[in-house]
């Protein structure tokens, strides 16, 4: 029966209607299981520049794309160098960076390539603790998980 | 040759192939656009209901679901029905709900039944004008395209 198309195009079909069902389950399955660890390794990597006074390997997270955003407040700030630019003139001193922390990360894939993290945001500064939360939409880009949109909101 | 079931399977891969480089691209193809229209129509229909006084019907927005969440400031909000309580709260007379408008929309398909929508809100009030943005994920239900996750923030 393998000499006839239908059944190996039915296969793939079925192949792909299984992996697609798999998504919406609540145990991840193993290329989840990757991007979910891709996205942590993303968010530790941006911590620890932070934490070094490192604001260009902090942007390494994000992908290095004129459509990347970051949303906060009533502002849209578009593309990875103006993204970098307003996180420099925000925080141009190592006492205004203070110590991140992310925290109640939840990572959920979203097809073969997307994911939203939803997280707690903390900086540990002398004088303040600013915090508050964030959404992420990460996307597979050639130098791995990439941030492209950063909606990013604080405590008031 | 079409007894032979490589050249079929091979044609489904470049099909599906194909079908995924359309995403990266600018110009929507067919699905895209029927998904950036239900989203259109969903943020219409909220925007609709909200300008009648209408909470239930603009919640109609939301996907039905524990997991939906909506972000603002610092705080996390989940469960259909709590985010209804919370507008219902927040939004308790006809004069607190205004005259709501969305503008600015981006609207980026991403796989086959998600979509992310970027947008400024604002709320024409008596006495002020609360107005900022949202990033909304849309997921297919099987009401059709609804909102699993909204982050949105306002001017301070």
């Amino acid at each position: 029966m393998w000499r006839n198309p239908i059944p190996a195009a039915l296969l793939l079909v079925a192949i792909t209607a299984l992996s697609v069902q798999a998504q919406g389950s609540a145990i991840p399955n193993k290329r989840e299981g990757r991007i979910i660890a891709a996205v942590h390794a993303v968010l530790d990597a941006q911590r620890d520049a932070w934490n070094r006074g490192d604001i260009a390997g902090y942007m390494d997270g994000y992908a290095r794309s004129e459509d990347t955003v970051f949303v906060s407040g009533d502002n849209v700030t578009r593309g990875w160098q103006t993204v970098l630019e307003r996180y420099k003139k925000n925080y141009d001193s190592r006492e205004k960076m203070g110590t991140l922390t992310f925290s109640d990360l939840e990572i959920t894939p979203i097809g073969k390539d997307t994911a939203i993290a939803l997280g707690r945001w903390h900086l540990q500064r002398a004088t303040d603790e600013p915090h508050g939360r964030f959404t992420l939409i990460l996307r597979r880009t050639k130098q791995g998980s990439r941030i492209v949109h950063d909606h990013t909101s604080a405590a008031s």
